[in-house]
């Protein structure tokens, strides 16, 4: 199956092809800066209200969609991303120049994402049903009253460029909006619009395949910011899911928080992901953790949000230095996502009054950069604070000489982040546990003895944390809590029984967990 | 107990008076306009920045406190709040003249709101335990993921004036914060100073006796938005709860929006209650519906948040309008809580281009009004957005020859509101149950055959609403779920077992609810 002979170019609009106008634009191939077919089409002012007004009138039905039926559509999603596994790893991998096996990961990542959220839906507890039953010799009487998660409309998804599957068309914050009961409208990343517009495809035929409305879903291109802002801005959206920059998501926070009727904003906008390593970890096992730290910084060319990009330590050890050292000496050389991040890496790595005291090989005519090791000292650091920032690339910044209460003062000046990980002993644990207690205020998961990169699908995982890690940390991206962010408590005071939701009647035909008069009960 | 013998007129910041400065005010007798002693000193910018460093410094005791330990922290201020009933309802009697028995009510509801959050603390569920385990079979392994909800900080809560005890001090929103380990900071309303100084000293008392960090809480006076723009402003605040006027609310979501760092505001802004009057129900049993809905639009003077301000019907039955009248023009006057809300009331009800049909009495020389009982019929209230909205004070307006189509039309047209009503027989359900789910979108609870006053503090209730209604229509201030607001999940990755917070400890000592590997567990 060819993938480009496919493509079109064209927005989708509830599974009708948008129109070609004006503003056009292409994808490059990373590895030598090449154009690639077909040029995209910017959706118009006209599309973009269409493509909300179609999704508003879709709301109600997906509103009343079971959990049973949500899960036939998810899976079929599923299904057809599996199915075209082959054509979304090949344009994907001309568009991004990431190594195929990560792409065939990817694609199943995100294939079992959305069967995570069918399974979800299908089991049903995910509403949170809580009853309490009346009281009618009460004075005055107690009302019966009862409450569920209920979807919030129409959500705009703004696809991630550094995973151009599982974070973009057909990703997360799709599959939870969608699985909560909410049409979706995803502005494709302009750096892979082939990948998206065949993601794109696939969602739609499912949703034609399992009788939803055509306005479930749309796929709008643009490579510039009027289509996302118009999206943003439109009265009938009800909330936003967005992968990218801080700039990027503060710019949507922004514009959200001043509609006439602000909407919620779920930005993962990027992090530097602290790691703290303890003295007796650094002595027993430095080369080890080199190896990993090594290529957990390296990985996906370090164009990962979790990617660890400030180390800690006390006494650098020459085992683990010799080893990182030589390990990024050695590395081939990697092919940045787009030249805007190839650029703003290059820069960034000069712009560090450090040591550079490793730098990889570098190769290739397009986006190229090398891996970059950079070191500086816990005194240097503290004054310095262009150095706490993310760089997104294949770089991590050692800090020397930190010790114990310098890493206490380094997590308590940290901003949010996604993740924070501690690599130590037992007893280096047990030394330092007020790291914990500090660290779990500034970031969504607190890793100890792993590496940040590698976010698993699960239902404990936290992708967030606090500004400006996201924009709300009382949320993740991953994991199926993320479809908590896209559904909102209504309460039923009274009604009868054959009004009532079915997860909400007496007798729990949906077998699913519910407080039951303050008392969580199982089926 | 004598309580103006005991008024300071001065903010307690951690327990310690505050200075007196220049700027002060006083609170006034709503019968009369009197105004009453003491003045009452506003906080300065100093003792705003003091409050929040001490809050501030005061979060990771709280959070690290147990449930056990929240649980007797709330029972103490609960106990306080019922031991100084007298003094809390006499001098609200003074400030709101709000009825005796009303305000002894009132105290009631604080102290069970307190002792509902002790519960929901001490039973220890509400954190949402998710564990998933570890697999080292897998490839690569899968680690062992944990998360529950943590607190999140610094919260400011901002008290309404028509709740002096239940919403203000001691209420709803600083119970919930409390509950979750958040340190937080009450800005007291101005129009009931003494009330709110005296709830003040009840929680710091409990704060003392149990050994809590001094700044788990401060009261901070000020007429003016100095004080609260300056609290939402801080750099360590981390939320904000506010229950109170559209224009503040908003102002508060601009503000906090516009922060280096947004933080989340949970505004309580107001709400126009639609009441959905069904054709059968109307005809049978039209008197005693008229009965009830002037009991509730009445209530309070008219100054609840749920007060059904818009009352939609077909044919104006006779029995139901002669009996609503003339309850209406027997209604013996109100003395409302300020002269802001007294003449915005008279205002509002004068600037409705619409029929008054029946006007109670009104009487005594300070916020006095009269209930209002005003009509018009479906085509002129189409075309006139301003009587869509909520009108604080004794008054509700009919809409007459609302047919079953235009109720919908009604229905889709609302805007966010805390509550809506249905009044039929289950016939007359059946027949419009398209309402449900319209209403359902529109709306935080819905009602059938009871009167949207009356918001019971449950596990079920949902107090909240789409915006306007209120900041965030995926929360709610009343009830046990008001906890939700105040926490953020936080997963740990691999941590070792004694590392591990006790909720998340294999053996579940603390005996909650958990999502184990998927599957929803009780003890």
């Amino acid at each position: 199956m060819s993938a480009d002979a496919e493509l079109t170019g064209l927005s989708l609009i509830g599974g009708q092809p948008g129109d070609r106008h004006d503003e056009s634009f292409r994808a490059y191939h990373p590895t030598d800066g090449r154009g690639l077919d077909p040029f995209y089409f910017s959706a118009s002012d006209f599309e973009v209200d269409e493509a909300v007004k179609i999704a508003a009138a879709a709301a109600p039905v997906l509103a009343a969609s079971s959990g049973a039926e949500r899960t036939v559509l998810l899976r079929a999603m599923a299904d057809g991303v599996d199915a075209a596994a082959d054509a979304l790893v090949e344009r994907a991998h001309l568009e991004t120049a990431l190594p195929r096996p990560r792409l065939t990961g990817e694609v199943a990542r995100t294939s079992n994402q959305l069967r995570l959220f069918a399974t979800v839906v299908a089991e049903g507890s995910w509403v949170m049903a809580r009853i309490d039953t009346a009281d009618s010799g009460r004075t005055p009487p107690k009302p019966d009253i009862r409450s569920m998660l209920r979807p919030l409309g129409p959500v705009a998804v703004f696809g991630a460029s550094n995973f151009p599957i599982a974070f973009s068309v057909a990703g997360g914050d799709t599959a939870s909006a969608l699985a909560a009961g909410n049409p979706v409208i995803v502005k494709a990343h302009p750096a892979h619009p082939g990948t998206s517009e065949l993601a794109g495809r696939v969602l739609t035929r499912a949703i034609e395949s399992c009788g939803f409305p055509a306005g479930t879903f749309s796929l709008l291109f643009d490579a510039g910011t009027r289509v996302g802002s118009a999206l943003v801005r439109h009265p009938l959206m009800r909330a936003v899911g967005f992968t990218g920059s801080f700039k990027g998501g503060r710019a949507l926070m922004d514009l959200a928080a001043s509609r006439a009727q602000p909407i919620p904003v779920y930005a993962e906008m990027g992090s530097a992901n602290p790691v703290f390593i303890l003295p007796r970890a650094l002595r027993e096992r430095g080369e080890s953790l080199a190896a990993g730290l090594h290529a957990s910084f390296t990985l996906g060319a370090g164009q990962f949000c979790t990617k660890p990009g400030l180390v800690f330590l006390d006494t650098p050890e020459a085992p683990f230095l010799a080893k990182l050292r030589s390990l990024t000496a050695n590395d081939p050389g990697f092919a940045l996502l787009s030249s805007a991040i190839a650029k703003t890496f290059g820069k960034g790595l000069q712009e560090r009054s450090v040591l550079q005291t490793a730098e990889g090989q570098r190769q290739g005519a397009g986006f190229a950069a090398h891996a970059a090791l950079q070191e500086t000292d816990y005194a240097a650091f503290a004054v310095s604070p262009a150095l706490h920032q993310e760089l997104f690339g294949p770089s991590t910044l050692l800090i020397t000489n930190t010790n114990r209460e310098q890493m206490f003062a380094a997590a308590r000046a940290l901003e949010g982040h996604l993740t924070a990980t501690i690599l130590g002993t037992e007893e280096d644990l047990r030394e330092y546990a007020e790291l914990i207690s500090i660290l779990e205020t500034k970031v969504g998961r607190v890793i100890f003895n792993g590496f940040p990169t590698g976010v698993e699908v699960t239902h404990a995982m936290v992708h967030g944390g606090p500004y400006p890690a996201t924009s709300d940390g009382r949320s993740t991206s991953v994991g199926s809590q993320a479809i908590l962010r896209f559904a909102r408590p209504v309460c039923y005071q009274n009604l009868p029984q054959d009004a009532l939701p079915a997860e909400l009647k007496d007798d729990n035909p949906r077998k699913i967990l519910r407080l039951w008069n303050g008392a969580w009960q199982t089926p």
